[in-house]
């Protein structure tokens, strides 16, 4: 753990209950974690934010709270073209945010805003590490195994054998620094545990996991993500992507379902804690976490985060800078890929 | 509906309750669906078991029951080399079976033994359909969407956009002539709904299924599956058969889990039936069907099926004869792939 303070950037402009929830997780995570946060966005209406919440809490402003404010006259909003915006907006609130990685001024970057807009943001002002296509989406697939990673689950459709290994050089990595799992196991998802099984892709694969240093143990199958039987499970964004959107329509269907039969047998706010906590189960992609790939700690949330989950998002920026996130990727990648 | 009596040749050798459960199961198809059955091994322990499952139920053999028999002396196990055994053993229990289909004994097969056998007794005896590299698996990927089928979920790893066109095909003459829906809609499974998401593949086959006679809807998502969204769901095999098993995975953890929240809630019996029903809408592979791409019917059924289970795979060989369904297969294949 460093002694230093991590300062991190939130763009506060970004996300559906923006400004006032960003600026009431900000205060939140300032307080409860320690982290300096500078709230990056209209200066007006941000003052106005923070002396409401502190007022709130019968405080006054800057009382002891060690939340700062930058100034960032514009907004790239949901549909605009996020590269297009690079060029017109310069003064964006994501951008100014991502600028002060860049400038060394923040460790890390955080927004709730558009993710298109933060993704480019984060490419063209940080940049991509050595080895990236394209910044990789994995993270949770259910909750049932807490400890089990898919990557990846979005934006790389078509790979190569090649991509596969990146995905699981960043998934033991991530495993390693956010989850604390000494020496995660890798497994490649296919249509059968024995080698030789797969898809082209995965059977190409498989010979370069066998000679990496990961911890490879083999093919897995679609039931062993939920009993966790590797801490990385990788595959291609197309099948990760699919697999993600039909664990959250199945975990609803089956919610639904089960307050049907549940009904009149229970009380309705056990059935309601039962449901919620199923759904739950099956649904995380509303959490957010670091763009993997960039040359800088980027933390996406999820556009209704509110301030505990803004405060989630920030606590996540602090475990990558502290646990030095990046710098082991960059290792890490460069020990495999060359 | 036919006038004639569909006689179905009966593997009664294969399965993990062979002879015993399958002799009980043609009784009772020959009893409730009016078919003939034709049991194919060992005539003196069919004879044994016909005799005993009879006089069981009060009656004298052969009383009334459309059952026959036809001996086979050898039976193939699960684990030799299909192809070796079509050679070493010709008078094993599902060749002779599907002889008589080829030869206008028996209008289809139906077996519960070891799935290699049978395919490869189909693919070399009957042969495929024109334009079917491989014989598709598809089907009901969870009970939810009792109406939507996907295809493929076996052995068809690497598709070409050509082999999304033939399950498509495939799929909507099942949905028509087995679930009796009659225009059924088809959609190709993706990572976003928009035309132009998809991995290459997927992009590749959306013009192709656009340009065809079938009721194309466009992409679906894959929390879409369970909402009954498409008829037919298109995918290649890996992609399928990854979703399929994580179904089952999720379906068991959840009921595990729903297991340990109800405990002491509720009456165990009742907590029994809620799991069991959860656990039967996640888990549908059990179920067999028609081996489709083949010039005949042959219908699979699983090994652990007993009587009620064989009775289930004999009235899907019935409805697929009744149906035309082959014939009907033939014709759009021939369609579409002109």
């Amino acid at each position: 753990m460093s002694e230093k303070v991590v300062k991190i950037a939130v763009d506060a402009m970004g996300g559906d209950y923006a400004p006032g929830e960003i600026v009431k997780g900000a205060i939140q995570a300032a307080r409860e974690q320690g982290v300096e946060v500078v709230l990056v966005g209209s200066e007006e209406l941000l003052k106005k934010a923070l002396t409401q919440t502190l007022s709130l809490q019968g405080r006054g402003q800057g009382e002891g709270e060690n939340v700062g404010i930058v100034n960032a006259n514009e907004v790239i909003k949901e549909g605009e073209s996020p590269v297009a915006a690079l060029r017109l907006k310069p003064d964006a609130s994501i951008l100014v945010s991502t600028r002060m990685v860049k400038e060394g001024k923040a460790d890390a970057v955080v927004s709730m805003g558009y993710t298109g807009a933060v993704m480019v943001a984060a490419i063209e002002i940080l940049g991509k590490l050595e080895g990236i296509k394209r910044p990789s989406a994995g993270g949770l697939l259910c909750r049932f195994a807490p400890n089990t990673l898919v990557f990846d689950m979005g934006a790389n459709a078509d790979c190569k054998p090649r991509d596969l290994l990146v995905f699981a050089v960043i998934g033991s990595v991530v495993c390693r620094k956010i989850l604390n799992v000494s020496n995660p196991t890798v497994a490649l998802l296919s249509n059968g545990a024995e080698e030789g099984k797969g898809n082209l892709l995965v059977k190409k694969a498989y010979p370069l996991f066998k000679q990496s240093h990961l911890n490879f143990i083999g093919n897995v199958e679609g039931n062993d993500i939920p009993f966790a039987r590797a801490n990385v499970i990788v595959c291609d964004g197309f099948t990760g992507n699919i697999l993600l959107k039909f664990c959250e329509g199945l975990g609803e269907a089956l919610v639904e379902r089960l307050k049907i039969t549940l009904d009149r047998q229970l009380p309705r706010e056990q059935i309601e804690s039962i449901t919620n906590n199923l759904f739950a189960l099956t649904h995380t992609a509303e959490e957010g976490g670091p763009i993997l790939g960039i040359d800088g700690v980027v933390v996406i949330g999820h556009g209704r985060s509110k301030a505990p989950q803004v405060a989630n998002a920030i606590n996540m920026a602090k475990i990558s800078v502290e646990s030095n996130l990046v710098e082991e990727l960059k290792t890490e990648l460069g020990r495999e890929l060359k």
